[in-house]
C-alpha cells in the first residue's frame, strides 16, 4: 500500500495538536510527517507514533514537495502558502476559512457531500467548526423530508478561540473561587479591543462582527451550510460562547417541507453515518459537551416535534470541535481522497 | 401612608434570601415582616434593615393574619399553605408554579400586564424567572408588530436550581482545577435519578421531563407567556443549564406580523419600562449574565433582523433571573397591587 508525504502548518496550536492525535490514532498512511509553524515555533519537538517530530518554520519552499498538506493556522496562512503547496503538487485541506466560499474549492464534510471532492483543484476546505457538527444532524433530516428553515443559537467551547482562551477560561475560573481580581484578556477573541470575562459567564459573541451585525461565525453557519447542502438554505443563527472547554453544542430549530414524527427522526438520524443518537428522556440521557469530547462521533438527542408550526423539530447536537469540528473530518476529507483516488489534481 | 404586615414563606431559601435584599432596598411600606421556612430552619435569624428576625416554621397559622404574603419555597409549600393564607385576608404573591395556570389566579409581570392585576381572588401568582425575562422583551415587539412565532434557546443560571445547584458548580470547578474527582449531585435537579457535572459543562434538561419530551421548564415559557400576552401564541423552547451563578440568558427568534428594522426595534425596547438596551457591535457591547447580575433592569442586546423569513427578529435577552425573574417581579406585583388598591379580595 502506497503511503504518502504529509504536511501539517500550524503543528503547534490547538487544532493542529488535534491532527496530531488523529493521524496517530488512524491508520492514515503516512510515509514521512512535516511539522511547520511560525518562526517562534521553530525547533518545538512534538511527539508523533512514538517519535520526536522537530517543527520546521513554515515558508514557500516548506509546504513545497508533499502529497498532502493540513492547514491549521488560521486565513492568513492560509491565504500565504496553501496556493503554493497546491502548486506543488500537494492535495490542500485548508481548516481556516480563506477558501471556503471560493467557487472552486469543494466545502467538504465526508458523510454528506463526498462526491464534492472529486471537483477539487488542489484545494479542499474544511468548514467552520459549527457549521460541519450542525450539518451532520441537518443532512439526514434535509434527505428525508427537506429542510425549508432552520434556527439556530449554539454554545460553543472556548477552545474554539484557541490555547489562550483555555488557559483563561481556567486561570479566570481559579482566581474567581480564590476571590481574586480578573483581568479578561482572550474573549471574544485575543485582539479584540475589549475583553468579557468567560469563567461562569458567557459571552454572545464568538468572531468579528459582520454584514447586518451579525459576527462571522454566524454567517459562516448560513453560507457554509448553505454550500455543502447544495442550495440556497433558509437559517438564522446567534453564536454564544459558553464556559467550556471543548465540544460545540447546538440547539437547532428546523421547519421541514415533509411531516417528520419524533420517532422517524430518531430513525433517520440513528442510522446516518457519523452519528450517535443519545435521546432517552425517562432515564436523563441526552449529549453533553463533557460526553462528547474526545469522541469521533457528534451526538445527537432531546429531539422533539416542534407543534409551532405544522411540520417542525427541534435537536440538540453536540460535537467535539477539534475533532469532528476541525482535525477529524480534515483527515477524513484526506481518507476519503485517497479511497476516490483523486489526491493530485 | 399605611404599613403593611408581610410575611415570606421560603425566606431561608436562594429567591427568599434575594426577597430580603430587595423589600430592604426598596421603600415597601413594612409593617411587620414575618419570616417563615420549614422545620429545620426554624429559630435562624436573618439581617432585614439592620433588625435579626428570627424564622418561624411554617403553618397555617403562621401564614394566617398577613396583609401580603409570599410564597417562595416550590409548589408543594404553595398548594398547603398559599389558600389558607388568602382566606385569612392576605394578598398571596405565589412564586411557585403552583397556580400558574389556574384560571382564577392572575399571572402578571407589572410592565407588561398590570390590570390583570384587578382580577384577583387572593393570590396572584410570579411566572417562572425565563418566562418572566423573556416576556419583558417579547411583550414591546409584540405590541409593534404582533408576534406570531418565537423560538427560544435558554442559557440558564445554576441558583435557579437553588443553593444546592450554587455549591455544586462552585464545587465541581474547584475539583476539577485541582484534578480531583467530582461526584455530582444537583443538576438537573437534587432529586433526580442521575446527575450531571455542571463545572465546565452545559445540561441540555431544565426540571423534570414532560409532555412530548419538553421538560416542564420548556412548557412553561409556552403556556405562561401566551397567559401573560393574553392569547395563544407559537412558542418553542429548548432550555439548558450552564455554568453560571446567576442571571438567565436567552436566544429569543420572532417572527412578526410587520416588518421592524433593527432600528425600530432597538428604538422600541429602548423605550419599553424595565428594560435596558445594551447593543453596540461596534464597540463589542452586548449584555452578558454577570453584567446584569443584581440589577434589576432586563438586558436586551444583539438586535438583528432575520433574513431567513420576511419579518423575523433575532434578540439576546439577559435578567438577574433571582431579581427580574423571582423576587423583585413579585414585591412589583406587590406595589402594583398597592398603587391600585387592590390589595384585599
Amino acid at each position: 500500500m502506497r503511503r504518502y508525504k504529509v504536511a501539517i502548518v500550524g503543528a503547534t496550536g490547538v487544532v493542529g495538536q488535534e491532527f496530531l492525535t488523529i493521524l496517530s490514532e488512524r491508520d492514515f498512511p503516512i510515509d514521512k510527517l512535516t511539522l511547520l509553524a511560525s518562526a517562534k515555533s521553530k525547533g518545538r519537538q512534538l511527539n508523533f507514533r512514538g517519535d520526536m517530530l522537530q517543527v520546521e518554520e513554515v515558508s514557500e519552499d516548506a509546504v513545497s514537495g508533499h502529497d498532502i498538506v493540513f492547514f491549521a493556522a488560521g486565513a492568513t496562512v492560509s491565504r500565504q502558502f496553501a496556493k503554493k503547496a497546491a502548486e506543488s503538487g500537494a492535495l490542500v485541506i485548508d481548516n481556516s476559512s480563506a477558501y471556503r466560499m471560493d467557487p472552486d474549492v469543494p466545502l467538504v464534510v465526508p458523510q454528506v457531500n463526498p462526491d464534492d471532492i472529486l471537483k477539487h483543484k488542489g484545494i479542499i476546505a474544511n468548514p467552520n467548526c459549527t457549521t460541519t457538527i450542525m450539518v451532520m444532524a441537518l443532512k439526514p433530516i434535509d434527505d428525508a423530508a427537506q429542510v425549508k428553515r432552520a434556527v439556530v443559537s449554539t454554545y460553543q467551547a472556548v477552545s474554539g478561540a484557541g490555547i489562550k482562551a483555555i488557559d483563561a477560561l481556567f486561570r479566570e475560573s481559579l482566581a474567581y473561587l480564590e476571590g481574586e481580581a480578573i483581568t479578561p484578556d482572550a474573549l471574544p477573541y485575543a485582539s479584540a479591543p475589549r475583553h468579557y470575562q468567560i469563567a461562569f459567564n458567557i459571552v454572545p459573541q464568538v468572531d468579528a462582527f459582520g454584514d447586518m451585525m451579525y459576527t462571522k461565525e454566524e454567517w459562516k453557519t448560513v453560507y457554509e451550510t448553505s454550500k455543502i447542502i447544495g442550495r440556497k438554505l433558509a437559517i438564522t443563527a446567534t453564536t454564544v460562547r459558553v464556559p467550556v472547554e471543548r465540544s460545540h453544542s447546538i440547539s437547532m430549530n428546523l421547519e421541514t417541507e415533509g411531516k417528520l414524527t419524533r420517532e422517524e427522526a430518531l430513525d433517520i438520524l440513528s442510522r446516518a453515518p457519523g452519528i450517535r443518537v443519545i435521546d432517552e428522556p425517562e432515564e436523563l440521557l441526552y449529549p453533553t459537551p463533557l460526553l462528547a469530547s474526545g469522541k469521533d462521533l457528534v451526538l445527537v438527542g432531546r429531539v422533539r416535534e416542534d407543534n409551532s408550526i405544522p411540520n417542525g423539530l427541534n435537536v440538540w447536537v453536540v460535537g467535539d470541535q477539534l475533532r469532528k469540528g476541525a482535525a477529524l473530518n480534515a483527515v477524513e476529507i484526506g481518507e476519503k481522497a485517497l479511497e476516490l483516488g483523486c489526491l493530485a489534481r
